[in-house]
């Protein structure tokens, strides 16, 4: 699966939830419960990421770091936004799309 | 540009800093001065991208999320991790992949 | 009650803990669980309180700051300091001691 | 100098420098960037708590922590609020004037 799939088949997920209830599933309730939820479990998941980078375990890391950026992106849903605004952005800044390019035409 | 290929860039890039002298670049100079500056950055970008939410501004929500994924794939980088890591999860805890199975049944 | 009395009488509450069973009390269940509950609390409790100044409202911004409070000063028990370490580290960065100095000065 | 004094007197210099221009002092400069500027350091400095907590060093834990107080501080005084305020609270809940008159008592 590829990250771009992975991204969009998470935000795709996440779109749907809002036509839950509640009760359906968690993404359903933090939408229910609100924005300060939301940014209160992405503040809490930021000291946990930090938490486990300190204590240098490789599972933690990523465990943490993915419910990091799992609730930054029900956060961008809840805004109306989702990860390729963010990725676009980061495109942006570095450049990104020219050193693809000048990969390109590096294999050439 | 896909998803993928933004990460994997960025990622790329990240790797690369590595061997760079601090004076070359942001990122070499965040890798110098190590593991607690590089987690004081995440931890000031989750608050900022939090004060964003609340304010409601698009843009700065996009920028300050971009900042926040972007410290948070600078720590993986400084722990010898990268975004396949992070996403895999994702995958495996929202059985994305079967999703995504689905869907292409769904398609045929 | 004084300032002082509040946060030794509340420092006294903190240490006494120390010897509770985790059944007990909810600060001796934290002490229990180690220093990185304790600091995911901290880190919580942070966010709450930026998000509460954000929403303006007086009263969840005493009660948010109060938890954060708290929960830094289970965090000093913890780690075998309490409440007058930090004070005397304020008197000495603000000169506050000089300050009182020369109000009693000006008052004589 | 008794931890009330301290606190107050910290209190009454966060005042008075509202009074300050943005170049005077630090304080007076936080003011006027504003709340959002006030609560990305109170942020900064949570997350900094946490990283010195975890590295187990006194004396960078009582800086931060002092750090962290201070800029809540701030933030209160920006709100019209103060340590009294989340003093109270904190008595309220942990019944700390009741503890005081108990321990009164027994000493009689």
């Amino acid at each position: 699966m590829t990250q771009q799939t992975t991204l969009d088949a998470l935000a795709g997920v996440l779109e749907a939830r809002k036509n839950s209830t509640p009760d359906d599933s968690y993404v359903a309730s933090l939408y229910h419960k609100g924005l300060d939820v939301i940014l209160k479990k992405l503040g809490e998941e930021a000291t946990e990421t930090v938490i486990a980078a300190k204590n240098g375990q490789a599972d933690a890391i990523i465990y943490e770091t993915a419910d990091l950026w799992f609730h930054s992106m029900v956060m961008l849903a809840h805004c109306n936004l989702g990860p390729d605004d963010v990725l676009k952005e980061l495109e942006r800044r570095f450049d990104l799309s020219g050193l693809e390019e000048k990969a390109s035409r590096n294999q050439s």
